[in-house]
Order: structure tokens, then sequence, then C-alpha cells
């Protein structure tokens, strides 16, 4: 049996596994060629290694270099589209096109490049120069990251090619991927072409590391090892807190994306004047890459009254009428049945699917459940169990002021909708609900679908704990998701000629942002 | 017996107190007037939820109005100059003159002045505007702040005028001020000015509250509670790290300020050319308030040679003759001896000092102990063991290569400062050193002790774990101290009306920083 190799200090090594993986396609429920290893410590006590060695060549690296390499590795995706697309679609039965070859490739090399703008830039440092004080302070690199991608976007959070990583390795620090299990073959092309254009880009060894699987208790240990900089990890709840403890515990930052049931409200006005666009839009929100998103609206809040029975039977009727897609894995089918099961024992409501089944492979049918307002006030945290997968609960409020003690009930979301009418009607409910809302989401929307992550500098995909490990940080959006993964640097009375390139007193690129005295500006300091 | 009051929701009421405490003056040993008490849980919960109310009306205040109340609380302050610095010296033994009246409690009310002129710009928030896609984002409050002030800065850094202080309240949030146990009358008068100035300038009740003392469990459970928004701790590491595994669980931000050494490297063409200068100088930074400062300079790392004995021998003279500082307490000089026989039973030598007394109160003579490269690296943990007040630690390296090891050995630490001569002997050594000591240390000096920390855009008053909880945040440093109390706050397609002040085109303060499609400016988005 041939298993595959790990990239580990410049090279596709063996590994020292403990045991062996392969993948399956959930589609046809057949294990998918070849076989992956299963890293013991060793793999990852090499890769910390090589990683805390490139971590001090990267700071000598300059942005411009960091952005050839984002620049090359984008292209060599782009170059790659078919074996990409093929793989990823084998392995997550996700549709190949438009999914996969001309949503998510694109948005994953559009980021490397913008993160690649950003590297030969440097505006995410935040310079800050005092020059009355003689000091002058930016962000700068923390050390190895170990990046644990999710399931659910094999290309875009892709833990060798997706955010995070872009995140980290422009800001100049080394990578040490940690596949998803579910996507190994997909993760193990990506890191080929990254590996090639860290060569080409003269990046030092080190730099971009792969392993597949480990244990959970070898993953503990990387997260806190001292040659550890930080960890970014996008995955289940439980796995996630779990990591979160032992890197806590060793003052380690850690960036999690957790669960978010992502609560859309539709007010009165919105549902009488636009009930069946809103159903329509709805759906397909709901059901967009079988619910597999983690800003999918798993919670919709609405008013008791005629036309909401109408909207959540006409929403009802699209969730049976709609095509059951497959799940990305048999885990993930697995938690969702399970997530149903504590829903409907809990009391909520069937009113579409809810059974096994319905489509290729592993899956579930379009589910909608729905309870009374009084009921989940009476315990609110079971159900916001977050069903992941093409599921979603309606929570009819008897009154504004039960819907406003529902959200105030709310744990921390990535997103929140308030859907309003256009003529003033729902606005006095608007205020309320919205102001209660805002506080527990990290992005706030208006008369739109949370599914959809723009990659905008304004962007937040984050929110308060538990959605993340903390309200302040974003996973998307240059420059803020960058600045992650940094230290705050200050130089007190430094010496001019020590400074890094980014406080001394000519621009070092020219366009770079620095906060000089108290204002903006890509100029030099004036001398 | 009268108790003192504590300050909750708007009013001085009686504690519901457990117990009661008194101050102590550490030149006497002589209890204080008055009694004191203990809050139990019910004094907690009444200020916690008191908070939660105010949060939401602070969410509506406007930046000129919370400006208005740190001008106002300034203006108090300056006006009772006379009484604080009497309180303050009673209950710390610091100097009235210079370092109360004229050092630090200018510092603290220019402070609150710049915290105001924080507010009404707005600039904090990091406005980001992304015009084309309509998705805008903001920095905005996080909810009730705990601030647990540290003993040994009385005014910069109390609970309730401080620092933290001042940053908490400037973004928006209420503060609950639980005050340092050893200067509980200090607190009180800042408490009764800040009171009047938020009466004054209209704050909502709850917005400023005080608690003297509590018992570690309540302290545990208040910063784990869900309306808790998060907490600023100076003061010891095991207290921090307690209060920090709590908060952690429970998912809620801390910033803690610890412990730190604070090394000095002399490189051997400083030591040769200015010895003596530089003997002068380090002595006077580490014995400056007794050397009760975060930034005190622990540990001296010197390379072996006549020079340096010489320099050795110097500041083990210096440290002699100088006078014996009061320590602020009890505790402080319980916790110094015991640190000083932790090192000194682990083989450090002593050069000066080492015994109790020789001053005022509670006292130890000022301490110089020393210990070869090699032995250091023997157990570097142990070594390192902060010894808080007057006594510092000189590692003397047997060569560069042994005193790069010594600084890679290094926890984080808030400072680090490398000494070199002005005619390059120094340059090679100087950059291997420094490169090295500059990811162990949240701000770099050159040619400077690191007792300073002046109150700039571009300080970094933190560093690498564990002399901080995260090496991206700064306790001191406007705007980025601020920040640490934020959450950041997206809005996706929301209505233009609905948009925050700080969101909508128009510059709401004319003064505020903006991220507009890339560009820094104080513009409106142009239409």
């Amino acid at each position: 049996m041939t298993v595959e190799p790990v990239l580990i200090a410049n090279e596709w090594r063996p590994s020292q596994s403990s045991s062996t993986f392969q993948a399956e396609n959930p589609a046809t429920k057949q294990p998918l060629e070849p076989v992956y290893p299963v890293s013991s410590w060793a793999d990852l006590d090499a890769a910390l290694a090589a990683a805390d060695a490139a971590a001090t060549a990267l700071r000598q690296t300059s942005g411009e270099q960091i952005a050839r390499f984002l620049d090359l590795y984008a292209g060599k995706i782009e170059s790659q589209t078919e074996p990409l697309v093929a793989m990823a679609h084998a392995e997550t039965a996700l549709p190949a096109k438009p999914r996969l070859a001309e949503v998510e490739l694109p948005r994953t090399t559009g980021q490397l490049r913008e993160a690649a703008r950003a590297a030969r830039s440097g505006s995410w440092r935040l310079p800050t120069i005092d020059t009355k004080l003689t000091i002058r302070s930016c962000h700068a690199p923390l050390g190895p990251i170990w990046v644990f991608g999710p399931n659910n976007f094999p290309f875009a959070f892709n833990s060798i090619a997706g955010g995070d990583f872009a995140a980290a390795i422009a800001t100049g620090n080394p990578v040490i991927a940690k596949a998803n299990t579910s996507h190994p073959g997909t993760t193990r092309l990506f890191a080929i072409a990254a590996h090639e254009a860290a060569i080409a880009a003269g990046l030092s060894v080190g730099s971009i590391q792969l392993i597949y699987r480990t244990s959970h208790a070898d993953g503990a240990r990387a997260v806190a090892d001292p040659r550890t900089g930080a960890t970014a990890y996008t995955g289940s709840r439980a796995a996630g807190l779990e990591l979160k403890a032992v890197a806590d515990r060793a003052g380690k930052p850690i960036y999690l994306e957790l669960s978010s049931v992502n609560p859309v409200v539709f007010l009165p006005g919105a549902v009488k004047s636009r009930g069946e666009q809103l159903a329509g839009e709805f759906t397909a929100s709901c059901l967009m890459g079988t619910g597999q998103f983690c800003t999918n609206p798993g919670l919709v809040i609405l008013l008791a009254g005629p036309e909401t029975d109408s909207f959540v039977a006409a929403v009802a009727d699209r969730f049976r009428a709609a095509p059951v897609g497959t799940l990305l894995s048999k885990g993930v089918a697995q938690s969702l049945e399970a997530s149903l099961n504590t829903l409907i024992s809990a009391g909520a409501k069937l009113l579409a699917g809810g059974t096994p089944g319905g489509g290729n492979g592993y899956c579930v049918a379009n589910t909608l459940l729905k309870i009374g307002g009084s009921q989940f006030l009476a315990n609110p945290g079971l159900y916001q169990t977050e069903a992941f997968g093409n599921a979603t609960l309606a929570v009819i409020s008897e009154n504004a002021a039960q819907a406003a003690r529902i959200i105030d009930s709310l744990e921390g979301n990535l997103t929140g909708c308030v859907y309003s009418d256009t003529h003033g009607s729902d606005d006095a409910l608007y205020d309320d609900l919205a102001g209660r809302l805002r506080h527990k989401v990290g992005r706030l929307l208006n008369d739109k679908m949370p599914t959809g992550v723009a990659v905008s500098p304004a962007m937040n995909h984050g929110g308060p704990y538990p959605a993340t490990g903390h309200p302040g940080f974003t996973a998307v959006g240059i420059p803020a998701a960058l600045r992650r993964f940094t230290a705050l640097e200050c130089y007190d009375n430094v010496r001019p000629h020590r400074l890094p390139a980014a406080l001394q007193n000519k621009n070092p690129t020219g366009t770079m942002w620095r906060l000089i005295d108290g204002n903006w500006t890509q100029g030099d300091v004036p001398s």
C-alpha cells in the first residue's frame, strides 16, 4: 500500500504515520484512492522545527517577494482548474459548475491576489509614527501558523489555499496546513502548486507545509507548542473549543470560526408586501450548497399571523419541491440527523423533510421545522442547536415583545438579517429588534440573505462568542483578517537605520498607509 | 463601625458585604481609616445589572457627550489634587512630590483628556466603507468592562481614573471598577469625582461604578458573567491567570498585563565607552519608584570581561549608596523577599542588598544579584522569576553565542533594551541580539531605559505572553488601547438612514479618519 507523503521542510517525504485514512465520495459512498497518512507527533514536530526556522527568514523577506509567491500560486491554481474541480467534486459532491469552477475557484485566486496586493503595500501593518517622541510601531508577523480548514469550502477556505492561509502568509508567517480530512486530495493538489510557487518565488524552506490528519492529542499539543505563533480553525464547535482551551492555557492566540445559526427576522410588513418573493429568496439561501454554509440561515423569526402562516407554508412547499443535495460526508449527514432528532424530540414540528435520503449518497430531505415563541423561550439554548445542512427552524413569535426576548436569548452569531417593508410600517419594530440583534451578530443585513460573504475590506466574517473566539476579528476582509496573525511591535528611540522599512522616514512602498503624527498618509515622514 | 458604601447604579449605597478590610500605611505599618467592604456577589450582580442597562444607553450616547464627561472629570481631579496626593501618599508611600503631584497626576488627567479627544473624533472606530458593495463596518462598544487596577500606579492606572478606565469609557462602555485593595481611599476620591462628572455630563445611570474588593470566586464569576463585555486586569501573574482561565472558558475577552522582567542588554562597546554614565542611568531606572514599575529592568545581560566587572561593581556601589524606598505594601515586601530567596537558593550571587529593612516601613535593601550565563541556561524559567521591587539580576554571558541563547530562552516581556556604542563596534552583535530580542518583547528600545511609558499613539505597552494575554494589543496609546474594548460590527446592505453616524456618508465629526474604498480620509463619502 502506497501512502501519500506529507510536505515538510520543502520536501514531499514519507509521513511518520500512526495509521492511514481514505477520502470517500459522498455521492457514491465509495472510498477514493489514494491512501493518506495520519501523522504522528514526529511529523508535527519536524514541521514546527522547519516553520520556526522559516519564521526568521520570512521576517527578512520583502512584501514584494511574498506577493510574487501569491500571484504565482494563483496562476498555478488557474492552470490546474480541471483536476482541482474534478477532485473536489469527487471528494465533496459539490457541483463542478457553477459552484466549484465558476464561483469558488475564482474567489480563491481572487483572495490570493488581493492578499498579494496587501503584502505589496504593507498597509496591514498600521505603521504609527510619533516623530516628536521618536516612538514608532507597526504590526509584524507572529510566527508559525496552524491552519485547520473546514469541510464546506474545499477551495476558498482550504487550509493551504483559502483565506486564512492567504492572510497568514501575506503577513510573513509560515503556514502549517492541516488538511480537512474530507478532501485530502484537493488539498494535496493545492499543496503541490503552492510548493512549486514557493520554490519559484524563492520563499524559505518550511514556509508552507502540509499534513493531512493527526490525533486530537497531537493537534492540541501543536497549537500549544512554544514554536507556534497562532492557530486558525474553522470547523465544528466541539473540536474547536477543545483546541481553544489548550491554546488559551498556553497563551497562544487562536482564531476560531465555529457554529452559527444566522437568525433571519422577517417583519410583518415585509411578509405582507412581498412574502412570495421572500419565500423564494429565503429557500434558495437555506438550500444553497445543501445548507452547508457557515452563514446558512438556520433560524428564522416571524410574528404570528395569517401572512406568516402562508409564508411558512410557501417555504415548506419550496423545501419539498427543491432537489435534495448531497451532503459533504457521512459525518455531516450523521450530525445533521442527530441535530434534527434533538430539535424534534424537544418539540419542534416538522413541516417538510426530516427523513434521510431523497438524493444521491449521503443526504437528508430538505427540512423545515417550526416552534412557537414561548416554547423557544423555555429552552433557547436547546433550540439554537445548529443543524448544519439543509435544515431550518422557524420560530413563530406571538408578538413583538416576545420577538425581542427571543432575540435577546440568542447566542453570538456570524450574521443576522432583518427584512422590513419599504413604506415605514415596520420601522418602529425594526429599530427595536435590529438594535437588539446588532449586538448578537458580526454582520447585520437588511433585505439580503447572509449566505454571500463578499471579500471586501468592510466585511466582517466573525462575531460574538461562540460564533468565534473574539468579537474584534474577522476571517474575511483585507486588511483586517490579516492582522489576526500579527504582533504589535514598538520601537522606542531605536536608531533610524535600524528601524524596519515600514517605519523608516521614507515610505518603502509608496502605497503604504501610515499614521504619522495623527494623520494617515501614503507619504514620507516630513523632514 | 461605619463601612464605606459602594457606588452602584448611580448611588453610594451600603455594600452587601461578606467582610471588611482597611488599607495600611506602608511607611508606618499602621492601618488607615476608614473601613471598606468586601462585596458579596449581590453587589457584583447589582452592578452588572446596572451596567447592562447603561451599555444600551451608552451606545446611543454621542462621543461628544462622553468627551464632556472625561474633560469634566479631569478638571475635577485637578481641583482635588491636594486630597488625592495626600491620600495616595498615605496609602502607597509613593513620594507626594514630584511623583504623585507632578508626574502621575498630570499624566492621569492628560490621559483622560486625550481619551476625550479620541471620543470626540471617533477615529478609534476604524470605520471602513465599501461603497461599491454597500458594506460598511466599524468598531463599537463591547458592553460592561471590569477594570482591576494594579497597586503601583494609584493614579495613572487606577481602576476608575487610569488608562484602562479611560479607554473603556471613551469607547462607550460602562465600567465597573474593582479598586486595588492597597489604595481604596484614593480610588474612592476618584470615584466621587467621576460620579459627579458623570451626573453633570448626563451619562446614564450605571455607566461608572465602584466596588472595593470581592472574593476570588466572585471575581471569577464576574468576568465570566453573560452581561460582561470584557475585563482589563493589571497585577500579579498568578491572580491574572486565574481570571484568564475563567474568562477564556466563557469566551469573554480579557486583557492582562502580568509579569515582566524587561531585559536590558549592554553590549561591550557601550560598557567600554560610557560604562560610568550607564551605571548611573541603569541604577536610576532600577530603583525608580522602589523598582515597582511594570517596566522595571529586572534582568540585565552583559558579556563577561573586565569592563563588565567594573560596570557591575559600579552598579552594586550605587545600589548600596542609594536610599532605600518604601514598598507599596506588606504583600509586595513578602513577595519580593520570596522571589529573592528563590533566586538566591538557586545560586544567584548577592552583590548588594538582599536583606529586609534599610528604610521606612516595608522595605528591602536595594538588591543586585549576579549569575553566570551557563547557570542561567540550566534553568531559564527559574531565573526569570520576577522580583517585583528594587531588585535586579545581572546575567554574565561568557560570549556572544551564549548571550543569543539566553535571549532565546526568555519569556515574553513588555520591553527589551539594547545599549550599543556609537562607533560601530557593537553593530554586528546588535543585529543578532536585537533581532532575537525583538520577538520576545512588545517595545524594543535603544540607548534608553524602559521605565518611561510615554502616552503616544505609537506606544506599545504590551507584549508576548506571559507579559500579556495577546501580543496584538497595547494598554497604553490611543487609539490602539481603546480598540481592546470593542467589537467589529458590519452593516451589509443596511438602509443608509439606519447606519450609525460613523458609517453614514457625511463624516459626523469632521475629524474622524475613515477608510473609504481603500483610502483614509477625514472627508465625506463622495456622492
